[in-house]
């Protein structure tokens, strides 16, 4: 969640750390044409219908600059938005504003484009049981706010990083010498805490997963019947995970498996931006 | 260009950071199956044709998790690639390969789909002068490793930001009362080794802007025509960029009008992956 | 763990911090009296009996002074030691040895002071199923060092931090209006991979968040009868943990409870350490 | 001193890390039942007798995460506090309290409990001119605060680390070539503002340091009565320092030696915390 | 430039580590005598003739140890100020106007010693269209403060770092092969919006490198003669920089060349401080 | 001392962001006309007489660069060296030559212009027990390297920062009300272990320093006469330092008054840099 204190504790650090990446020494061209603080108000435009997401960032990205400026929203996080709809008024220092556009809606977009990929999703999804979930196919130094967006688009998210959940995947399994061995060794190893997944290719691996004790079984690579037997044979004693290359295209098909959970890469690593810009930017007299 | 003095001064922090992100104590995962330093080796393969790029920030994201892990390439960054080939191996301890394993193909997966869709744009405008280029709707901490991308690709990049060359909107046109006054106010202010772009709408700004001696003029929202005419009336006396919604439907017809540079958001804003995974992890005898 | 690529990714900095928190400028005493490098070595040697826990971490901070230490163990993490045992040698920069040895040592007693503690309180427990585990009461920026020790005692870990389980107090309950509402919102907004403990002071609390679905009950401030019908009410259809001010006095007595887990923040907060020195230090010829 | 320049120049990023160490993305408990800012308010109680310190970190725990926090302090560090005294009432964000409480009260209760152990030890030197200090024998990247908390205890300092005064062991000694070598390097080589100390074993080898100019005279490893000749041959030309394995048990004994000053590790390697809590945490009405 | 942007986003983090440059713990010096805020007021005068520099970079000092601080300026960067000047009143804690008097200080007296000597060698060259600016010979991590002290002594700026344009030495010539072949790859490389100077020693060099289409050409180590030829023979194709060890002494010879810009390394690597200080510290009753 | 150990603890982070000062994102010069690794030798070549400081801190910057570079050195800081001496031949990739000659001499020529002053400074004191020193008045995070260079010229340090000494000036001692009641206080506050100096304008200041139990007297504004009875005043019993705007022209005249110490800021904020510079850099066959 991207609320006060999580952008304190861990988004603003890589907000500042996007600001500076825009500026080596100053902004030339703001600078060029203004030499002291003149107040200024602009507007923030949806281009494209879609689900916003990561208004608190953008805010927070000319907070950074300008501790001053006042930020007026006509929408928030996880809403339906379409084209033309007036968003917010950010007001405050124009080279603030000027400075700080590029940075901020570079988030804004990125997360906007995310969470409507997601709402697509999900929609398609609908009527069944099956929940949306994504990946750790994150963007570097993004995560935070890519696993933030999907949740805003109706999605959920699947373990933050490898230190919250245990996945045994093929090369877990295979040095542990067998998925039974394997999750005993994650049960003896992993904080009582967490859950234990594992990630199956057969019914007989889904079989040995569920009586080992895993408390969610990833079916890999199985065929659609595959899939449907394993859940009647993992019988609600686990979770049940679909995963693979999971598109628009071929999410509807899941829907009559009977798993819990399918996850998609495709929400965080693939999703085009969602087009939104700053517009209108005036002076306006000051207080 | 992400050569190895590059990696060393700007990229390794990066690296750090996005190892991090994946991993807040440890790979509880790898740490329950595997208790110390065994040896391994995988493959990486292409999933999806396209073009390379990342491989030295893929090694060096192992680099830093197993200093003697050793990776054998296959292939180099700018390559096209096709479905099935092997592109690299890896070699080390298996802990480092399976740890680093996301966040190295997190990575090289982003850079190479922007490598990819910036070459099939490049290959749209083959027989013209235009030249295409990337702009600075980067994702918010990888504008270092996306324009190198874009280079890979064949495209060219625009400014690296807002320090490194001036480049007057509308806005600044407006805080300075006029194209001539803005372009004037750049050249007192900004370095004599900085070139100057003014962004135009009108073919009378365009005269205004080559006449003030700026060394680009940016068309925005023109029609073709204009466009034309615009290249026409600066005759060589500026660089001509062409901006606006540019995409792969779009670009061809672009080709016709005669301008120098043509810059696109998409390359780096909306390219999908690349599809390379690391595979066939087993175990080696050291040495 | 405390493997090398966590040392890589997470250890590292801190040890680079907390050398430089020694040393403002130089080690003027050492630059007083040796002018150049001058290979020596000395003996890590132990003066108290107990269980020794970061040897690596030892290592590392020679390691990030000299990078040709050579360390030479005689012990591993988790061994129980004796007065007099030399746990290893340490061979390299006299300089560098001189001027890591508190830094080193300070880790090092630390945290073999809380595996210590921990495996006097994991003996008392021996015979019953019931497992000792930490908290998050834990020295500020020492979490990954110190919940590390703990297992090197033969303890388990619970949560590591706030992020990567839910973890419902009476505040949080109270916030949710109730057991039930408070589970329930747990489940639809944390990931589906983090489990859901619940904290309850009465018996019928306990019977409302088994109902809800929580995968652990937190017994708190229950008299060892209430604990005890806890148990049998809850019937293995979650995990039980008793929690509150256990000390090395009080453990024995929650043996026959029934429970699972059992936390004590003592282990991290209150374990003196054990003492460990390095003596000895001689110059050698290089090489 | 905690004061408030020193907690922007050097607390702030420790206590900022400790927070981010216990929150990788975010406080799942309190996220799932607090949707947005909710005034409340609790209070800090004393749950042991003792001496309270840190009472500035704990508040600046939870202004970096809710800049408008109240906080209203019924005791101040260095105070004897007891059971069940109310030492603050916290009001502000609910999200903020619940997420910064446990680093907000790790420090505090580590502070405190060394503040508490010093008051012990300083009681029984009462009557005697020995003050007692601490060492570097501090936890790792905590000697700000654990220093800090020895002064509020009624203790003193020794020097903060390695760059700040001169101390010659047995190593440095041996590498100089003897006693009066090594201070005469020293002298060379410290700047003049440093003060030197001389760890001797015998009583030649305090007539040697003195002899040579040594500002402090530190006895190792002598017997009673050595150290009260060792006071005798110093006569007030140098200060007297008494170290060793000094503790509750054994300082009352050091009282008629003469010497100036006694330092002792325990003091914060060995400290176990004071227990204070945040009780009754509830809504209240802003403003 | 300096602007409230600029020290947001690059200059305050640098403050940050000079303040913690002068601080390890404390400063023991006024927290012997201060054990409260009390308010205070101080004068900042003028000791020497000169430009004054670095009054925004003076204020954020103190405004990071005391955010209340009050500063009342009586000039502004680029004012010519002469001896006994007061140029600023600073009110606010004493403890935080004694603490960081000293690096306020350190940066305002070298930033304005830079103007100073730089206004120095601008009016040398009054009456020449000849333009004086700076070098990278920077102090190592004061290049924002430096460059932009530069300014405002009434210098310009070359190019900030290695990143924003590109200046081909005799280098970068062998390895292409000749001044040809170094533009040439340097058009092919570098991004179009960046400059491209090249380094000539003989006039047939300068005649390569403009048919070459370099966009700035630098004399070094020309005779008069040979410059006021290549001058000529540039003939406005290129803009001249004429480069080499100028002097005070040295720079007005330079007036009739007929080149558009000199750069001189001593600016930022041989000025000495103006001095300024901070004067007539007292209390005051606050409010 | 800038030893190899202080290096790894305190300058190599200082060096890496003078490296990243100078590259946005990559060299563009060097990486126009260089492709890939070539290995290369250069000479540093010395263009004045002085005396050099800061070889080491040269090499590391190129080793950061490149990890297998050679550097050999035929002088060693604190050495006189001429015109036209070959200082070192630096050996390694030339992309990482060209890339960090500027930072590694940015450095070097500073470190070595203070040690060059110093030593002017120190010779005009020759015949005296005078001893040079320097102050606080060092460039913003580079105190460690300039209170270096000031000992490689032959100077002495005085205290390093706010926390490692107590110096009382006149709005300690006012704060505190008197000279005997600051000397009392901060005897009551510093750790034993720091000396206590008091700048005293007058005799009878200077009398009531030493009845208090100052360490070090330091005179300022004095006349010479008022000095000379100063010295006599205090008779030994405690070091007598000199400060005041000490230079070259004036030093000389403080040979006779007696006193231990005279402090000088103009070593580090006014002396102008040692013209060093890396020459003749030529392709080399690798091995």
């Amino acid at each position: 969640m991207i609320d006060e204190v999580t952008i304190r504790i861990r988004a603003e650090e890589l907000i500042r750390m996007a600001l500076a990446e825009d500026v080596t020494g100053e902004d030339i061209s703001t600078n060029s044409v203004l030499h002291g603080r003149q107040e200024g108000e602009a507007e923030l435009l949806c281009k494209q219908e879609g689900v916003i997401a990561g208004l608190p960032v953008f805010a927070h990205t000319f907070r950074l600059l300008d501790e001053s400026v006042q930020i007026c929203f006509f929408a928030k996080d996880g809403d339906r938005v379409h084209k033309g709809q007036k968003l917010a008024t950010v007001r405050g220092d124009m080279r603030a504003i000027l400075t700080g556009e590029r940075t901020a809606l570079n988030f804004l977009q990125r997360m906007s484009g995310i969470a409507t990929y997601t709402a697509q999703m999900v929609q398609l999804l609908e009527g069944s049981k099956l929940r949306l979930v994504d990946t750790r196919k994150t963007t570097p130094n993004m995560r935070l706010f890519e696993k933030y967006a999907v949740r805003m688009g109706g999605g959920g998210n699947h373990r933050y990083n490898l230190s919250d959940a245990v996945l045994l995947k093929d090369n877990h399994i295979g040095a542990a010498g067998g998925v039974a061995q394997a999750v005993a060794r994650a049960k003896a190893y992993a904080p009582f805490i967490c859950k234990i997944e594992v990630e199956v290719e057969t019914l007989s691996m889904a079989q040995e997963a569920v009586e080992a004790g895993a408390d969610i079984i990833m079916l890999d690579n199985m065929s659609h019947d595959e899939m449907k037997q394993a859940v009647r044979l993992i019988d609600g004693r686990a979770l049940v995970e679909i995963s693979g290359n999971v598109t628009r295209e071929s999410v509807s098909a899941l829907k009559d498996i009977g798993a819990d959970v399918v996850s998609c890469g495709a929400l965080t690593h693939s999703a085009p931006i969602l087009d939104v810009s700053l517009k209108n930017l005036h002076p306006v007299s000051a207080g």
